[in-house]
């Protein structure tokens, strides 16, 4: 808008210059985004990324006063609060069939899609995956995001069976499942405190004459320890394997992103996924699929079937824009400096019931020894307490990732974007807990 | 909170009393509805809609200021506007593996799950189908929402093909192919204008020693006609073969929830699906499921991978309770006018053109020819005139649900929510449109 | 933004250029508001609103994270909640001594004023008063205005006292007052059932030696007719004694500005008064002042002390967008109808109980009888009923601006904005009350 | 609402008592705050406050759907957001001609000024004047209420005349004059840098035959100090004066305060008056008024004339609970520390240019002498740079509150809720354009 030259007999100039840099101070890192489409260094405030928002709601065709509306559906609301729930977006994205088409009623939120998936792949790229080629933000879960992946590689590349090693978590199993396709289980095994995959077993199993591919997880509780996805990826290189990484929420580690990349260097790495709320302060709901090829990812959103919702797209979108890259290295630095508080003073409770820490490598949690004690209850007595997140994991079982895991425990993460006092209220609570109940 | 016993010292009590009055006409129909669970008779304000999410989300432990989070995912966002931007429910709705289950972080998000499901359930009982038993809104696309209930059949009924009487529409086409399972097309033949199943396919197909099951269609574009789901779910019950129906935008039709309502007294229907946004005026990117056996609800939100986003849920809730039955029910009758004049306007325009409204029962869209005219070209003219929503389709190209269908036509929708003025807009470009072309 | 030319890749041109339509439909109005600064005939919509306020609020320095503030006062606050009740115009408006003058740290606030009065002004002209040359809108009531003017009047013109035909409402006194002037009563006189000014007494009193001026008033309520400005006006003139109208709320009818219009042309009218929230359907707390002399307007806006709080003017702001000429003419027939309505329904009311309709002249309100009634507990009993606004006067109480009216009554209104159901509802309720104790 | 109760079949019981604990959490402190009306040791959180005032709100009659409304003003908007602007106060607070008087249309916003005047006293009270009374918060700049307090003076206590130790400010003249008061300029005097009223002078007018009120100052820039408010409050209790103290931004200051509160006890004070924005970092607009006498704030209060607008009100509300005490506490230490660190940088500076700090007494600015520099200019230059708030000022112009100062300076100040930064920028920013300028 030329408010400038408008309105310059109103106030005076130099008045209005004042106005005018402020105004462009907030204004010109929105264009620099629609321009150049990275991830920002600096963080974005509220109101620019609500003013980005109301841009791009403002073109989708339910705004147009003027439209003729004659389709059955047509971005039609209840009532405008309906309207602002859905960020005014109210047309999801997409068009049936292909989740990352453009939307001809829906310009705004096409563009909005679009500048999230380019902004979304350089953050993966950035914070540690330069070797990926691209990528998209889907509305659905880790799981059902897995699910789409896998019923790609039945659909286009015939795989019968996903070998998956052992974790003991539904998500992953629903989504293979949801495909159509048999999941074999990759067997684990104890290596001191730490349970880990049998690698000979998928070594055996991982042939292509085997209709398989492979799911493997870099991120998951003590004492389950990350899989070895460098030395899973040669395999799959070798036999001509397809190989999905979930990648749940090792986005904030330097260390796992480090071992992706190398994985996707030295060996064969279909498609890489990631939640969106355990790595970039996202509500629940979305998640990033990047892969190493285009025509795999096109196979992907194709599988989606029909229009989606866009709430968790710019979501996320906002997400990026408030944290931008300079903000997420503090957040990840602070997240390694919490984790070595929380085993210092998990450590020192330990010792002062005479339980001890599992000595296992996980770069977000940490699980003390909870031998004979009541475990279940004091995971419970946590909840009522407010501490919310820990596990509470008896010998026996499910949880473990193994059949007969020698000691109950409990784990606690020290997760990205939790805090110091998170940490340290909830050790305290826990001390309180057990030294009233002794 | 007893403000008026606090404070009554502070302003004279009459006032209060009045005050007292006006607040409580803004609560109480929120208790009812905690009460109740019913969808309304009166609509909800938008100020009404925004106060029950406000106390329902603030029951999530996110909210918790004395909380010690120290799970991996715990509801932590970006910045305040990230939250807003998900209505507050930053942890989304259910647990991995289970889309419906309490979620222990959010008793917010899960009490707003639930009531959403029963008020959705009493609306779609009300609104024409009193004898379906259950049901839950799906943060999903109806074609996803297709995969999922393709995949329970699949787990747990065996099902390996399904019977698709031919709708020339990708979604429910990528749904059946997401779950692994093979889509047996059956073929429509032409009756007058009017495009029908072949049911004597259906009927020799339809065995359960072929594991199959049948996806029926009551919505789509004419010159396709609504499945005789009546008769389906006859030939589905003598067979034992599972049956569901895919009703789209349906539950704005008094008429096509009738059929529904008679196919399930006479015959089998095991599922009802709908979408959110055609019939309910909520943003695109949910559905609503409805089954006549809870069990087999309880097969298909399971088959869910993980945690889902509540924005399609919460939107739903709010687009209820801003419509109310009373409102509905004026807003479908002004659909059967709009439909009315759809026809007789077109009805003139095809007379003045030399062209005619084809003969097909559609209660929402209605469609006329465009015989020796470049249909393509003048739908890609409407576009550009703001007409939104009309289909231009080519004889012998995909569309019509049959290969050969003898004409070129354009079909309009009166659809639910739609005004006289969009139908009269629409047919005056039109109009515009043919005679500068001709 | 030239997000067009910056994305033409990323999503189809022909997409791209319907969002534009779509987006610029939305953006020129208020372009060409900011140009032309007139009030619009067509009505804004809330989201064009909201985008203008958000870019003028957006150049002020608070905004601008790269500023250093080292004054007293630089719109800080204490919570990004406490600058949304602001509408982010933190810094108020004007500086201390000047209250339209532009404020160097808020070049967006006094933007949003300048505009404000523009419009303002066009609105009173339009609306009426065409023979007006300047105003302002003020963050005070209407009686606030009137303080601030009469001191003008005090300070630069000498006037000692104002003569002020007797109303019943202490607003104006009270204003008087707070400039320290002194207020000499015109007294009334009964004309058949009507109060009227003895316009005789103020020809004795109003002569230049006296150092006066006259505050007439154009609206109360029955049985007080509006003064005869025209009248007023000549004699003002005549005697060159300073002349301001109190207009309360007389923008809505047509008749009163016809009679303002000609006292300007006929006589002396120095400045008119008009409350934004009774004319404008605004908040309550602001005031336009048009004068009909620049310097005038001058003296006002400078007895002002301090800086202002901004809300009363972008909410009037707001207000006038929302409206525009063509609602507001709407809304002014609709006012006349429900005038008539409303004396209809309230003589038949009458009649039923041998009542009778006071035959005062006012084109808003209009009273019945209740002699020999409690009409203060009918008063009473109604605001309990959930009617507001009602006037319920006993003879030989104040009220009447006669000290012996001869009959005790109650009063109603149909202001602008009132329903036809609002007047309806009030005068069932009122029949029922008066049933009921009989 | 017995959300609990209804809904315990809904969602498991420990779930349902956990979220009721989170729930009970952020509504216990409103419950609090309604029962004991003090100002909060703890801040609120905005979605608290929000809470708060959506409650209050809801009460106003214009929320009644049932009402009929026949009144001429009836909190009717021209539109929804018109309404958000003024937190859905819109029948603005108290009644014409008392602005602190219940409303009978708004029982909300009656309670709402009710709680915000009891928590500003309080706050007032705690901050450092436990022997103030009463007070109110009223929508009025600080300027404007000293007209208020003059006029309420004059009317009620027969004073013509005002002493004003000089200030070279607009606001408190214009103030005075709008009252229709006569301002007597007390003289200042140099005492070395600073420049202090000249008392003798003081006690020589101050005369209670001379129908005089002394108005004293607090807080302005050096070479002002302030006021001796002791000193003066004991000459006006010996001679019958009443004395009112401008403590337009004192409160933030534990000094001035202190001062205050000696006097009050040591001599006589009638009424301190103090800004909401410049002390309770609430946006500029409001001013709160306390005294040590009910009587006289009633005589204040009913000097307004008319309703006024909400909106500084419930902005005030807001900021008080924003803040609380600890909060403000710690925001009192942060300004002093600023206070040194402006003191020490400024004189580093000062130093390396041959310049020096004015030795004045003032705890919250400081002032740099600018001798045989374009003082004038530089100012113009910083604000250019995005330096908001310094003021410059050329021997022999207003400003320093005396005729001949004997230098140029320039005044920088480090006020409450300004950053470490702020100063930092600021004094570089000199720096750089005191260097690129030599």
């Amino acid at each position: 808008m030329e408010i400038d030259k408008l309105l310059s007999d109103l106030i005076p100039k130099n008045m209005m210059r004042r106005g005018r840099i402020t105004l462009d101070e907030q204004i010109s890192p929105l264009k620099d985004l629609l321009n150049r489409r990275r991830f920002p260094d600096a963080s974005f405030s509220d109101s620019q990324i609500e003013l980005l928002l109301t841009l791009l709601s403002a073109m989708d065709t339910d705004k147009d006063a003027e439209a003729a509306r004659v389709g059955e559906r047509e971005g039609r609301v209840a009532s405008p609060l309906v309207a602002r729930l859905a960020g005014n977006f109210v047309h999801g994205i997409g068009r049936s069939g292909h989740i990352t088409a453009p939307q001809p009623k829906a310009a705004g939120a096409s563009l909005m899609q679009k500048l999230t998936n380019q902004i979304a792949i350089d953050a993966i790229q950035r914070l540690g995956l330069p070797n990926i080629k691209c990528g998209a933000v889907l509305p659905l879960s880790t799981g059902m995001t897995i699910g789409l992946v896998v019923s790609a590689l039945r659909r286009e590349h015939g795989v019968k069976q996903i070998l998956f090693p052992r974790i003991d978590h539904k998500s992953p199993t629903r989504g293979i499942s949801l495909a159509g396709v048999k999941e074999i289980t990759v067997p684990t095994e104890l290596q001191g405190d730490a349970v880990v995959p049998d690698v000979s077993f998928l070594e055996r199993e991982a042939k292509s004459e085997n209709n398989c591919a492979v799911l493997s997880t870099t991120t998951f509780f003590p004492p389950r320890e990350s899989d070895p996805v460098k030395e899973i990826a040669k395999i799959c290189s070798e036999r001509s394997v397809p190989h999905i990484i979930n990648n749940a929420y090792g986005v904030q580690s330097r260390k796992i992103m480090k071992s992706i990349m190398s994985a996707i260097d030295a060996g064969r790495v279909d498609a890489v996924l990631q939640s969106t709320d355990k790595n970039f302060l996202a509500p629940v709901g979305g998640a990033i699929v990047v892969t190493t090829r285009e025509k795999f990812l096109e196979e992907i959103v194709k599988t989606y079937a029909g229009r989606g919702t866009a709430a968790p797209v710019f979501q996320t979108l906002a997400a990026l824009l408030a944290l931008g890259l300079t903000r997420y290295q503090k957040l990840r630095d602070e997240q390694q400096e919490n984790r070595k508080l929380l085993e210092k003073e998990l450590g020192q409770l330990a010792e002062s019931i005479s339980q001890r820490i599992l000595d296992v490598k996980n770069p977000i949690a940490c699980a003390i020894t909870m031998d004979d004690m009541d475990v279940k209850e004091i995971g419970g007595r946590l909840y009522n307490r407010r501490v919310t997140g820990p596990r509470a994991v008896k010998s026996g079982t499910p949880g473990s990732c193994i059949d007969d895991y020698p000691h109950d425990y409990l784990v606690m993460n020290a997760a990205i974007g939790a805090t110091k006092s998170d940490i340290q209220k909830a050790i305290k609570k826990l001390y309180k807990e057990l030294k009233s109940h002794k």
